[in-house]
């Protein structure tokens, strides 16, 4: 009996137009958990190591946690995972909203997509049935369009997860959109599912999930939602949003602003959460089964955008298109956060991409030749709206930018990958590590590239924020880089690894001690899951990820910084003259690792690591 | 030069009414810092010991810290230091708003009173002047009256701190109020005021204070105002001021409810602080300098008290006098509040007090002959506030009252003591250590008795706030007691001691770092002070706190709970079925003074561990 599982997942050959269920492996269930755990160890499986990751034989899986779909609060998540377009490694992307709960009461834990269809299609799930349908009707529509299109067509209400014209052209960093604006964004599996031409999964159904003690789950949860209910986060995200943080960063001077050439925005009024309450919201907006309503739901109400309606801009997002393009216009903003939700691109590196653009051409480095004529300038509002456009549908200069900063460093020369803002591939997320050192460390051994989910660090740097599921999550001085802190990074990348796999949001971590955790874990999957687990199986599913990345290629020399954050100091702001310098980096590579219990020349688990893990039979998978 | 302080004190014997300026000692300034902890030197160095609390020879001290005045945030507080007639200890109880800055201003780091005048009498203060004024016809008067009927017959606005009809009659918990609303509440030092007929201080006066490196203090308050500005915390007290932490308590359980009796109050709802802003509130009020608003200036609006206009309920006095009463009249424990603030009376121990003799009356202890027929029991809303007139005019009933949980406990017998809910003789407040264990740890190793301001142990534990100011103040599961973490009340005791003697509140450990103080610390006084130092300060004043305890007797015998938290389990909530035992207590204790360098049979400084702390000279202090 699978308890919060469904054990079926399915399997989809998208070469020979093949659907079939199989059951979950649950044997893996308690080592990886579920969501990007499970999904990362069926992809170490059964992917060769070296695929092209636009190519067929490159698995795309979906998989949902086990809290995914009761209901626990802020548990709303699915995980995707594949081979990344933009890092050449293990990449992964999740979302809330509610088409991982969706795809759970359809009867499946998760869809392992396989080979490339030759002509677009989309899957159809309805309560443990699915098929492949044709889609070409549905190539080339935005994500609303999409959604509304296949929803008109069906007799019964869909959920739904698909591509935009972005993925469907490989943009590089092409999301994976639910919800029409939730997205999976990061790390390009859009432009995978494109690759495959797979346009959609919708579904549909009401299957229950049985959970091993109901009564003691459902008073867990009620304390849960209780502690949530009256914490000061919610209050101020409720309020304000995640761009309420906007002025906190900006303050202690590690807003990016200008791609990086400075730490804050002169016009932070303009951007920040209070213009947003002031400008555009019209309410907040929930996850499935979440008390909090972070999300924004807004509508542009004067100019040339009036009336256009939809979700954001959130933090990241606020930053990439407003300070990072020199931009204070929130109208601008917010339409072209909108236009990345229809076209499925990522705003992170979508707004980073344009940022380098805009410094590159002010440089000289990126020419008229090259941009068709076009003047491509900080504060240029219309721009960036015109640049996501181009982008997604890669016209004109949105071809080149649609590789994003890493290959446009690479193609443009001219010592311009010195300031292409990305770690691995991946555009960074708005915390300069030159403000608070140890968010440079949580760049470099983020799996999937320079993430700011994988360990929050920005928690107790920049925010104010105490990890309750980590035994200590303290940052003494964020100004000052301290190797001794690397063990804070690996306990909260350990322990945020586990609530991806669970289907939980990163707030769960912020409320919730490991104990509340593991005690909702355990009343759901019937495992007798304590905290010492908890903290192992994070340890343990980070090692796999890494693993996973080894085998493509990543090693200690990759683990590294854009040369502006170590070498260009900041110019002004608390943090003005640093930067985060290169012997201090790899001094804290060095605590890192041997806090890791990893190799010091390479940066890889030892096979020692690995046994202690129970994994030893993944060794093969290291360098030999 | 005396950079930060004004380099003068007034000393002032009541005796024979003089008044004479004097030298401030700067000499243990750098030691001792200022506020509680110069203070304490003084007293210690004056006072002899075993002295009455309530006669001539108690020393009573007001003293500034360094940066009060100055135009640091959250940074407006004075100290007062005196033998406490509720504990029999060292004595210490402080206050925000801008009396603090007006005694610096009109040219005084503090004022320390001898002796007790034959009649009431009041020490007037402008710039640089002094004098003792008769005050006959203040005698009798409530804080406000005395305020108006000073500033009335005066040429000058005025800053007054004085005693309402409570100190005059020794009421045991009387405070001492500034700026009408605000009470430098425990320990009963308004009666120890009265004691010696001092019935107010009123300050004029612009004396410039002078700043060691007045552009770098400027620089480094701009900052911290920043910081400030954009915190999370200052949304939520702004918004809904302390008693948004009703909710977060209440919810874990620890709320305490008719005398402790209970963890959760079921009207919460009514009594929270979106009650307070739906039903009283007018506006936020701020301390002197400060950004944050976490004051409420409120209104009653509807029935027999409506009209009534004052400050309050905070978070303390909205449990005291309402779920520890049983009450959930908002306009009853608002009214109950203000009276507190006009006869000049503690609000914890007011209605802690109240809440005893409900339940020694519903459970016959306290009989009709000693009520003079008056029914004493739970959530009687009107009674609430008659009980606190008749406590502040020593009326009937009130008379008994006035003395406290513990001397009424003393009285009454029968095993009341059980559940008199303090410790060392000052009434608890409003978190249960059966729901928080740390708490308790806590309560008994507070220097002025039950206190929750000194280790402020409530924010880790209740109400998810993070103390940046120490390097570490996670707490990893409230609900289980361990020694270990005996080390995070440590250093939090230590680092919020340094910010009383600073003359800081409390706040400014949630959003600065040891080293932005450390920063406004030298650039204030001219001392070279870093972290180190600002660790070792903590400790050392810590120490000579505890000795002046030690001198009248305390003892680690003394440092234990009432018996109700160690042998009756809560009977709901999440710590249902919790105590925190004898046993556990007792090994928190052996952690806590291990931690400290103390003796672990007598809970005292050690010889060896003054001289560490450079205070050698005062173990003539320790017991032989």
């Amino acid at each position: 009996m699978a308890f919060a599982f469904t054990g079926n997942l399915l399997r989809v050959d998208l070469t020979h137009g093949r659907v079939t269920p199989e059951e979950t492996r649950l044997d893996w269930g308690r080592q990886f958990i579920g969501g990007s755990g499970l999904a990362s160890r069926y992809w170490l499986e059964e992917t060769p190591a070296g695929v092209d990751p636009l190519g067929p034989e490159n698995r795309l899986i979906f998989m949902s946690g086990p809290l995914t779909g009761t209901p626990s609060a802020s548990a709303s998540r699915y995980s995707v995972v594949a081979k990344s377009p933009q890092t050449g490694l293990w990449g992964m992307a999740n979302s809330g909203g509610s088409f991982g709960p969706a795809l759970k009461w359809a009867g499946f834990d998760g869809v392992i997509f396989e080979g490339a269809s030759s002509d677009p299609v989309y899957l159809r799930i309805d309560d443990g049935r699915a098929e492949l349908r044709d889609a070409r009707g549905l190539w080339g529509k935005t994500v609303p369009e999409t959604e509304e299109t296949l929803q008109a067509e069906a007799d019964r209400p869909l959920t739904v997860a698909c591509i935009g014209p972005g993925g469907e052209n490989r943009v590089r960093f092409a999301g994976i959109m639910n919800n029409k604006h939730r997205a999976a964004g990061r790390c390009g599996l859009g432009a995978v599912m494109g690759s495959k031409r797979l346009k959609a999964i919708a579904c549909s159904g009401k299957s229950p999930l049985q959970l091993a003690d109901p009564e003691r789950f459902r008073r867990s949860v009620e304390r849960q939602i209780a502690y949530m209910d009256e914490s000061v986060l919610k209050i101020g995200f409720d309020t304000f949003g995640t761009n309420m943080i906007a002025d906190m960063v900006n303050v202690r001077g590690g807003y990016p602003t200008r791609n990086w050439q400075m730490g804050q925005f002169e016009d932070i009024e303009q951007v920040n959460a209070q213009a947003i309450n002031d400008q555009i919201l019209v309410e907040g907006v929930r996850c499935y089964a979440c008390p909090v309503a972070c999300g924004r739901g807004t509508e542009i109400r004067s100019g040339k955008w009036r009336g256009h309606k939809g979700e954001g801009p959130e933090y990241e997002t606020a930053d990439t298109f407003g300070a990072m393009c020199g931009v204070s216009d929130l109208n601008a903003i917010t339409m072209a956060n909108y236009r990345c939700n229809e076209y499925g691109l990522d705003t992170i590196s979508a707004g980073s991409t344009i940022a380098f653009a805009m410094e590159c051409f002010e440089r000289g480095i990126l020419t008229r030749d090259q941009t068709g004529g076009q003047e491509i300038r900080f504060g240029d509002a219309d721009l960036i709206v015109e640049l996501v456009e181009k982008i997604g549908r890669r016209e004109g200069v949105g071809d080149l930018l649609a590789e994003g900063t890493r290959v446009m460093g690479e193609r443009l020369g001219q010592d311009s990958q010195r300031f292409a803002m990305q770690v691995k591939g991946l555009e960074l997320p708005a915390y300069d590590p030159r403000a608070a050192k140890i968010t440079g460390l949580a760049y470099i051994t983020a799996n999937r590239g320079g993430d700011h989910m994988t360990g929050y660090i920005q928690g107790p740097t920049f925010i104010d924020i105490p990890f309750l599921i980590v035994d200590e999550s303290s940052i003494r001085d964020p100004f000052v880089a301290n190797p001794d802190e690397a063990h804070v990074l690996v306990d909260m990348e350990n322990a945020l690894t586990v609530l991806d796999c669970l289907g939980g949001c990163k707030f769960m971590g912020v409320l919730l001690t490991a104990g509340d955790l593991t005690e909702l874990i355990s009343a759901a999957t019937g495992w007798d899951f304590g905290v010492e687990e908890f903290r192992q199986s994070g340890d343990r599913i980070y090692n796999l990820m890494r693993l996973c990345c080894a085998r493509e290629g990543a090693r200690r020399e990759h683990d590294v910084l854009p040369a502006r954050l170590m070498e260009e100091p900041l110019p002004g702001g608390p943090a003005a003259g640093m930067v985060i310098d290169r012997a201090t980096l790899e001094a804290m590579k060095d605590a890192y690792y041997a806090r890791r219990g990893w190799d010091a020349a390479t940066g890889l688990p030892t096979p020692g690591k690995l046994a202690a893990l129970g994994i030893a039979d993944l060794a093969g998978n290291l360098p030999h």
